[in-house]
């Protein structure tokens, strides 16, 4: 039903994704600017407001919106608590305002306003039949001024005065405003959600002379950790790992008796994603190895991999949820030719697809309950984007602060998806983008795109499962200069070590990979190896804790980048 | 209701105006690529279709997108009729042709596919249960090769052969696809849409020696416009011309008894929109004039000025259009201190809007009925936007070859708006652009944004409201400059003569209106003014005519503009 009074158009409300279809993301304590286009037809002033809320109130917290050049609007909020805000922006002709405007500029053109009053006292007689009776009795004696014999000399001082002008706006009726036609949403997360410096670690390599490293062998590297700056400590999955096709070292299909196997190949008959591996401690262990790392300011982050080994209980309980073929074997996972003997996909195409998705958050829930609050979600491009949607939203729900770190080295759409639909953190490309042009490029997409508002880039310069060209061949300066890149042009970063302090640069023959990877071997670091960063690690953290405008992407400037110069 | 086997995103459809709020823009004979983000989790293969429609048509049109690099997938349809059409993509997961791929890499790789193709002919047979008889029974054939002994043998060449694929594809079925979440619009009007040249001309100044022209005079004048190359006559308003507060010549207020007055004051004692000035002609010569006009090939524009004069009969017979003032007169237009007392706006503020409204398209159709086909709307943007979205797509529903020119010299979100309810032409900034790096900026946003979906631009380097500085100092050479770039930046352009082509200068002091304006008095042109730039305008439009790339926006480039050589 068309209202043919309403002359307000409002044409765009920001920041937006995808056209409002996904939620923006903030810290506590950001704001938002919410920007608008909004104009009616003709020569008359529009007044716009913008409104807010957290998801939980019923009310519109409205705010006054201010007109910048060529009838875009603006104005903020800041956003206080976890969980999601929604926002839209309100317009409609200032018919008052529109007055004062004419009547001043008749007044400076000398011209008779006698007419002009009476019509300004209509409106402001209207207005007082709305308001309380102070304010009504007010307007009502403005009126009589302007309308009586000595209007035309007192206008400029009653008309054009601060006290109607306040009186008129605050009585201003909106019954012919345009609203946006769409409400926009924020996901308010906390800070660490945008700033935070991750410290990935085996616990398996942390034990002395070669032995298997437990949770209370990690506990002594806790301080090392701590002083570098790292307030994240991520760890590779912690399960029992199969022992069927298990891998050997250098991801070898013949596995001798002592190899530990890959972490990500989850569950064994001692049990699956709620088990820990016995070899690193009990729950109690892991227990005592969070509260002693909080001690240091490093919160536990844990490995969420939704793939299972051939001895995952899984199989055998569930085998509805994984792809039999015909040949009475279940599907394990594959990028043809290669084949990944050691883990099985989850099939999300399954018929129980609902009681699947309710294990899934049942293991997340576990792990929460277990005082976990950060996961880095392993290749949730494998698994349905729907299902991520109901995961992350249903745990969000009670766990506003739960932070979810995607690890998509993938497409840029899928990459973009999962941001969208919300991780709060992304895995990037910056692993491989070296050249200052491709850097300033990426950080512009990054940072001044719609990109900027959903996705929150974590840069890694390595990873168990990358060890860049660049880093291969760069010696040590090339560990510094990706270093520096990594924690100064993305607010949240990370690296894998002890292998990237120490500057470990053998890689698999033309390949991007470690030799004698990490994750098939127990490793044995010499963690005093001459030359090791650490100490550059330390400088860089503590600059980033005292420089604010590292600590947001929405801050961002981009530096001259000079890689010779921090050769030299 | 979620679906978690829907695997597949549609993330993304264009052409869209403003999130598909509004239609994009083509002619009869023109194409809509189509393009789509499409992809699913994972690694598997990925097909799209676009599905298109006339909206009379309750079927869709259903044509396979082509998938180009980073998941973006494409396909064109060309649009055949007038009226609106609609488009969006539908996407899924390709099962089968996910198993070819994976199949052809085995083979390659000389890996054992025994089970590979017990799994493909699942599908196959699959697919032959839902398939036509004939169908059925070649795959149930093909099934049971790949089942038997040969299977391994023959693979090659049935598996990944070209009718199984096509049977494959066209047995598709589409129960998990993916379809975007909004149908998207095109609107589709004639080509003179797109590719016009306007000649504006005021009847009353062809009469000869000084006499008020008529529509007989026009006549005389069609010829030499059709030899220029023009093919819309465009006429100010044609209505009887108030004489309450008529301006006299150079809009003063005094008005000699024989200044003819503005004819954009409509409305006198002698009729309102619906009738014509009787110093111009009778109906019957306004027809006649249509008639020879058409076989000289130009199509005759009418003006639609929504506003009167103070004699108009709305005045006593719709006092509830008006604006009334507490001291019993009509409000009058004004930009104060600027006083525009020949012309009553109306009130669409009015309670009585929809009378209005429907009296207004009466006046569209009253002319729609007499044979006009163009429309150039005056001043549109004082106007409500909910008015000209109501009229135009009223009109459009019964006479979808109308063409309506806003004439909206106004602020760019309020012209782009214009564009988007959806005039099919807009007059443009052009006539204020000059410099070579304002010109490219400017084709580039009309042409390389958004704004080339919707707003086609009519690019005027005079208009009887505007004398441009550049042409008031510029001589000879800027007529023929601002000539070459309206008629070759824009597939559409008008001028304003025979003022430009005698290239009449003289403005008011420091104003960029005409001296002695044609819009005040009846001028009596010397057409054979020597230096007039008739031979010029013949040429160009004949090269217009000739050049297929300067005929729809989306095909010009930008060449480059050197107005120093084309001085010389």
């Amino acid at each position: 039903m068309i209202d043919g009074q309403k002359r307000t158009v409002v044409d765009y409300v920001g920041p937006q994704v995808d056209g409002g279809r996904f939620p923006v993301k903030r810290a506590v304590g950001e704001t938002v600017v919410v920007v608008a286009h909004a104009f009616c037809d003709g020569h008359d002033l529009v007044r716009a407001e913008m409104l807010y809320r957290k998801q939980e109130q019923s009310e519109w917290t409205i705010q006054e919106m201010a007109c910048g050049a060529n009838d875009e609007w603006s104005a903020m909020f800041r956003v206080l608590e976890l969980g999601n805000y929604f926002y839209t922006v309100q317009a409609w002709v200032d018919g008052f305002a529109t007055w004062q405007r004419d009547l001043r500029k008749k007044l400076e053109a000398g011209q008779n306003i006698t007419v002009e009053l009476q019509m300004g006292a209509r409106m402001i007689l209207a207005a007082a039949d709305m308001a309380a009776p102070d304010d009504a009795q007010k307007l009502n004696e403005w009126a009589q001024v302007l309308q009586s014999s000595a209007g035309p000399v007192r206008a400029p001082e009653i008309a054009l005065g601060e006290s109607l002008t306040q009186m008129m706006r605050k009585q201003a009726h909106r019954s012919l405003s345009a609203t946006y036609d769409r409400e926009l949403a924020v996901l308010v997360d906390r800070p660490k959600a945008v700033f935070s410096a991750w410290y990935e670690m085996f616990p398996r390599s942390c034990g002395e002379a070669g032995r298997h490293g437990t949770f209370r062998d990690c506990e002594r590297l806790l301080p090392e950790i701590a002083k570098m700056g790292f307030d994240v400590l991520y760890l590779p999955p912690i399960h029992p790992i199969g022992q069927t096709s298990r891998k050997g070292k250098n991801n070898s299909t013949l596995c001798a008796p002592d190899d530990p196997g890959s972490p990500w190949a989850i569950g064994s008959s001692l049990g699956g994603h709620r088990a820990i591996h016995p070899e690193l401690g009990s729950f109690e262990d892991f227990q005592r190895l969070m509260a002693k790392a909080g001690e240091h300011g490093l919160e536990i982050a844990l490995d969420l991999a939704f793939q299972c080994s051939p001895d995952h209980p899984y199989v055998t309980e569930h085998p509805e949820w994984f792809r039999w073929r015909p040949d009475g074997t279940v599907q394990f996972a594959e990028n043809p030719p290669k084949k990944y003997e050691d883990i099985l996909p989850l099939n999300f195409e399954s018929d129980q697809w609902q009681p699947l998705w309710e294990e899934l958050k049942g293991v997340v829930l576990f792990w929460i309950d277990q005082g976990i609050r950060i996961f880095r979600v392993d290749n949730p491009h494998t698994k349905p984007f729907v299902f991520w949607q109901w995961l992350l939203s249903e745990i969000r729900r009670d766990y506003p602060d739960v932070i979810f770190l995607s690890e998509a080295f993938t497409r840029p759409k899928v990459t973009q998806r999962l941001g969208k639909i919300s991780f709060n953190q992304s895995y990037t490309y910056f692993t491989w983008r070296n050249a200052k042009w491709e850097l300033e490029q990426y950080i512009e997409e990054l940072t001044k795109t719609e990109t900027g508002e959903y996705l929150r880039p974590s840069f890694w310069p390595n990873t168990p499962d990358i060890l860049p060209q660049y880093l291969q061949y760069g010696g040590r300066p090339a560990f510094i200069i990706r270093l520096l890149l990594a924690a100064t042009l993305s607010a949240s970063y990370g690296v894998y070590g002890p292998a990237y302090e120490l500057c470990v640069n053998q890689a698999l023959e033309g390949r991007e990979e470690y030799l004698n990877s990490e994750k098939y071997e127990i490793k044995l670091w010499d963690r005093e190896t001459p030359g090791n960063i650490r100490p550059l690690i330390e400088r860089v953290n503590r600059i980033r804790r005292q420089n604010p405008a590292l600590q947001s992407i929405r801050n961002v400037e981009l530096y001259p980048v000079n890689n010779e110069a921090l050769l030299c």
